[in-house]
């Protein structure tokens, strides 16, 4: 017996899951994507082809029961590897020894959720293009692109997975005092690929590798094949970006000057560089989520940010899990369910696209600063003694479900504290037992 | 001898304004505007019937000889003038006893300038609406609503002068990584009027008039006919708002209750209150403000803000001023000057939306706050001994041309500072003048 029509655009990640999650829970679920279906077609351009799965995103694949399954096709990466400009490696741990962050692949997970959408139930409906919306009604016009046929689908609810460019939100941002921002930043990013050497991993797989430059960066997660893919992130304009370099050749020597022991294990860089497109990295903020209570945006739809927290794809799945958790409390009463949800979660989804943009200037420039890494030091020890009191901002985002508006919140407390304590030391290891009692009752006084 | 060619869209104050200036220094100026002249008929709707003009007009007024012009129609209000629940009275002065902002009428200001412009020798066109916009040429299709035909002009600079809903601006939007972000607040807007009673002011005429109530208010602002126009800032939902203002009877019991003696001089307000629209509050940002180096955005086009720091126009004045003198120093490098104005402008632009909307916040309920009134008699008594060291922002941002980026600067400095003198004095009164002297010094190393 069904509890209620549900109809979601887009069989992205979040859509998939959330398609998942309903039809486990007895809801009719149809799920309609534009493109063709990824279990037999490749990946689509300028999307990161890995992604890092932490917390939220295991608790909400989790309530979904595919924690095992998932796992199988993740390599864990336990810290930050740094590539200095001479080749010297460091490496900072996330967090303690059996805490990680996971490598996936974006298309391996999006066909295994897919599968289990499918599975539980749900109708899927490929190459299916939303080509009109009627937000009253939470009704939407699809077209079959296979026959050209239109069908207008009217569910209890109409939910838009589609994405940074969503159709749902188009149609939204055309009423009044809609409420929508768009903002790029100056950098631009490339997908490029390390190979697997004589079958196995050219550099260790258990990490994120980062060769951090200052203005820009360059980053490599591991693949189960033994490759790692690598991402360029580079300003568009200016002194050292992607517009000065335009022939193999210049290519060449900023690897050679930038990145020297990655170019030795990037055979095809020169090809990949010009053959793949450079992708732009944009934060879109809107609200409301809903209008008129029959429809309502998840994931990046509501709230896509920039990659560098690894925090998009593990936004959106914890996006499905509070969803779930409000549906089950609401029931059928589904306007006041998108209202608390959306109440819920704005502020969380603004905290995390701030959390990303200051992420980016952390991983291209303070990680291979020495006083930021003391800090570190300092904070992972405070982290030991007081596990309960003093949670650095990275282990509240990535191995808690703590929401992000409170790990922003806290996170800025923590560093009104540690800039004070950064002017008395050179080092961790100069703090007594006592330093350490008085900083965290620093941060307490904070509440 | 025209020393270039400048379209400009949009003939609305600042339109006119830098018609007025370029035409001035000789370039040759076409001014294109859809609506009909406004020398010819009345105003277009939902927009606010009066303006407060303070310095950063003034300045750009004077730079195009027309101080005196405008004077004759402006009336100087010296102050708030505070209204409580129960009528009681109180005056805040804004500055000095010379200092003053001043009523001016749009419309009349903008027949001015038109005038001012036709003179100088721009070439007027109205009921001419550009179609289409080519960023790259900067050109744009112009249709003449009067005959239906077309033309393109193609100009040295295409100059955006078209308000809040810029033609210009959405063809630079659907540029690539164009940032734009729009933000409405929960409360509209609503014009009502207090007529003249036997040919006289009915209030005191040189003061703005506020009814604070905490979430909402009522101002009024003098006009040359000894009238004044009032708008009510209120909500669209909640407890008080809009919403529930649905007949005669309820507007006339919500004027009792929370404005009994703005109801006693305003005779046509239910007429007025269910014949006039509500309108929206909306902040418009966006970057960058030109594509291609050869049209430009300026005024509410580049940064629409809400209105309660009275420096929406003042604001587009400025820009008309620095412009030119922009113009003066950089010649016919049309790009080079362009790029000057939008790096120069941009973080004034962002500085004066967010003090418009803090001073919501201000004037709605902070006037009628006890310690908020001690806090401001203890600033004017710093300002008054210490004239260049402390100087309220409220005088930075409307008695001088100090950037705004640093009248929001400073101003937050000193918010720091007030709030720590406030937890140790209840009265201005209390201070010494060791106190005073202790409280510039603070500020002095702020810097």
């Amino acid at each position: 017996m069904s509890k209620g029509t549900m109809t979601i655009l887009g069989a992205g990640l979040s859509g998939a899951l959330l398609s998942t999650l309903l039809a486990q829970k007895n809801y009719s679920v149809q799920l309609y994507e534009k493109r063709s279906d990824p279990r037999k077609f490749g990946l689509e351009e300028g999307r990161s082809i890995n992604l890092a799965l932490s917390h939220r995103g295991w608790q909400a694949l989790g309530q979904a029961g595919l924690k095992s399954k998932v796992q199988e096709q993740a390599i864990a990466m336990r810290g930050r590897m740094m590539h200095s400009e001479t080749g010297d490696l460091s490496f900072q741990p996330y967090g303690t020894e059996d805490q990680a962050i996971y490598s996936v692949s974006r298309l391996g997970l999006n066909r295994l959720l897919i599968n289990e959408a499918e599975r539980a139930g749900a109708e899927l409906c490929f190459q299916h293009r939303c080509e009109e919306i009627y937000l009253k009604r939470g009704a939407a016009l699809i077209q079959n692109l296979g026959n050209e046929e239109s069908f207008v689908t009217e569910p209890d609810l109409l939910i838009g997975a589609d994405g940074a460019y969503s159709t749902l939100r188009t149609a939204m941002q055309k009423t009044p005092r809609y409420n929508y921002s768009q903002s790029y930043i100056e950098h631009g990013y490339k997908e490029l690929s390390i190979p697997a050497k004589n079958g196995d991993f050219a550099l260790e797989p258990h990490a994120l590798h980062i060769w951090p430059r200052g203005g820009y960066m360059l980053i490599a997660l591991p693949n189960a094949d033994g490759s790692f893919t690598c991402t360029l992130f580079l300003a568009y304009e200016g002194k050292e970006s992607f517009a000065k370099l335009n022939s193999p050749a210049e290519v060449i020597r900023f690897f050679e000057q930038r990145f020297p022991d990655a170019l030795e294990v990037m055979p095809q860089l020169t090809e990949e560089f010009f053959a793949n497109p450079t992708s732009d990295l944009v934060t879109i903020k809107c609200y409301p989520w809903s209008r008129y209570g029959r429809n309502v945006l998840i994931g990046d739809a509501a709230h896509a940010i920039v990659p560098f927290y690894g925090q998009g794809m593990n936004a959106g799945f914890e996006d499905c899990r509070i969803f779930m958790e409000l549906l089950e409390e609401h029931g059928s009463n589904y306007a006041d369910m998108i209202t608390h949800f959306q109440e819920l979660r704005k502020p969380d989804a603004d905290a995390v696209a701030e959390l990303a943009l200051k992420n980016f200037i952390e991983m291209r420039d303070l990680v291979a600063d020495r006083e930021f890494l003391e800090r570190k030091k300092i904070e992972s020890e405070l982290h030991h003694r007081f596990p309960d009191r003093w949670v650095p901002q990275y282990t509240m985002v990535t191995f808690s479900d703590t929401r992000y508006s409170d790990a922003l919140r806290i996170g800025k407390q923590q560093d009104k504290i540690m800039r004070r304590v950064m002017k008395h030391y050179d080092y961790a290891s100069e703090l007594t037992d006592q330093d350490y009692e008085r900083i965290v009752t620093l941060l307490d006084a904070e509440d």
